[in-house]
């Protein structure tokens, strides 16, 4: 193996020092132009690339983020892997991937975050146990989470406004003139959905004169299959809800679905249908599902923003919490009843 | 800050050498199971993680693979991604992920792909540009990516067999009994679009005298809409193709939704279709989408052995192809017709 080519090269070539090739390679860092143009054709020639690993072990910081990943086959954790991924490059962070088989939490990823060394966590997973929380918050580095329930030292989390999605997701079934409400919860271990829940079943309570029975509770795994099977049940079983909110977006098309296989009831002339996430399959023609956006974005702003506090001079074993709220998008699937 | 707890610590409070606290902590190392308790407790007990960093200025390999990724709305990308980060942190690997806005080629990495110091690149988007050939090959160390056309020194590349499938589309037509067969393409610049696109309009000709016609061509840019969108200008042209096979399944769902708010045409009644990739969506109900199945364990397990390989002793600027056949996974959508 020959030589690997070394910033001195580099300055040699380009007739430049040595902290000048350094400062071309080192964002926000102060440099002419004129400077950095011959740093870059002199790299380009020499075929150069700055190694980042002494810097690393100078700094103790590795500049790099463990971000824990699980579920991709639901759209939603797809999308905020983008999202994160373009604002943590944004931030000039780098990402280390772990991928966990759990779509929930990141429970299991925290073998392979003992043995990286990384500056931070990021993840759309939640903390599943206490005992993950405790050797979470014993790795001393800042751990940010959406929609975990556990936290602790080190461990911020973001939010989306489930609880208040609920009670809104009531008063439009209300006004759609909804006679009997059902609930098609996620897992149980999934917190995010039991604020869901909780806050659906509130809102209806408080209306008990529209509502005497309170809520139909069906349950699902927060896969299409489930959502698609547990109508299916419910319908064997003679049960006709005439509006159903669904804890995700992938229940409520497979709920939807079962409705249309099952031919005498259809969505939304009989039953008002609404989900959560807002996934792209929402939108589709086949669904035009009403929905909850969790606006990525913003809970992608909030953790970024969480992190950069947390890794600033302020930072340190502190616990903080942002909550987003969930904008309802309308569409075809509450557009009826009444 | 306080020191950072180093071997030597585990070593003195477990009571062994230093040289069992390293082995504790490599994979594979040769070390009593009683051994490796005493270090996992006495690393616990001191809150220590091992420094991979020493381990990686020393061996030049930083054991790190950078992971292009792309497109992730796209199903078929993100569970690509969830089957690569299983098959390469089996091999040992760690995953730096790269995020590009592109979902077809990996060019806009080469950046960040220039100042990492990784071991290899893998990604399941493909090559763009003669140009990023040309630098990813002067990177200088094994980049392996799925259905790329284009290759070059120390650059290797899985393919689904597009082309057979493009043929087997046209049979399957055949045996439904197609009268007007329709091609839904990608963009232009998707290569194995093209490919799919070749085969399938070559199984037509072969078949002039039942086909006289030809195959019907239209163009998307891989999305949902863009299919919903070609079918809707197609319909309002007054043209009636009986057989369509889109590129990818999302086009396709999109195009079975055009067909279904038109009304007069039904899937299958009147019109069979078949898609590309398999994504979870073409097995939902609303869908029940024939397709082809790239077998994304078969593309991963293909780029993880050229991985093996590249990274062995006789890697180097080599550049290899492994081609896996797609397999055709039957739905509703060619029930009928005939």
């Amino acid at each position: 193996m020959t030589r690997p080519v070394t910033s001195t090269d580099v300055a040699r070539r380009a007739g430049v020092s040595q902290s000048a090739v350094s400062r071309a390679f080192s964002q926000g860092a102060s440099i002419a132009p004129e400077t950095r143009r011959k740093v870059l054709e002199a790299a380009a020639e020499l075929n150069y690339r700055p190694n980042r690993i002494p810097a690393i072990m100078l700094s103790g910081r590795s500049r790099m983020v463990g971000v824990v990943v699980g579920g991709l086959s639901n759209p939603f954790y797809a999308s905020t892997l983008e999202c994160l991924a373009t604002s943590l490059r944004a931030a000039g962070l780098q990402i280390l991937l772990v991928h966990v088989d759990d779509a929930l939490t990141l429970d299991s990823a925290l073998d392979q975050l003992l043995s990286y060394r990384v500056d931070a966590v990021v993840t759309a997973l939640a903390i599943g146990s206490q005992r993950a929380a405790r050797m979470l918050s014993d790795l001393a580095i800042p751990v940010i989470c959406f929609n975990s329930r556990l936290t602790g030292p080190w461990i911020s989390t973001v939010v989306s406004n489930n609880h208040a999605a609920g009670l809104t997701a009531a008063q439009v079934f209300e006004s759609c003139g909804v006679t009997r409400p059902a609930w098609l919860a996620g897992p149980v271990r999934n917190a995010a959905s039991r604020a869901r829940g909780h806050g659906f079943i509130a809102g209806v309570r408080a209306n008990s004169a529209r509502w005497p029975d309170g809520v139909l509770e069906m349950r699902g795994d927060d896969s299409y299959e489930s959502g698609y099977d547990a109508i299916r049940r419910l319908l064997a079983r003679g049960e006709r809800p005439d509006g159903l909110f669904s804890s995700n977006d992938l229940m409520a098309c497979g709920a939807m679905d079962a409705l249309r296989q099952h031919g005498s009831l259809n969505c939304p002339d009989n039953v008002v249908m609404m989900g959560y996430d807002n996934i792209p399959q929402a939108g589709w023609h086949a669904y035009g599902l009403t929905s909850f956006d969790q606006q990525v974005d913003c809970l992608v702003d909030a953790a970024t923003q969480l992190l950069d506090a947390a890794l600033g001079p302020d930072g340190g074993p502190v616990s903080r919490t942002r909550v987003v709220d969930a904008r309802l998008v309308t569409r075809r699937s509450t557009a009826r009843l009444i």
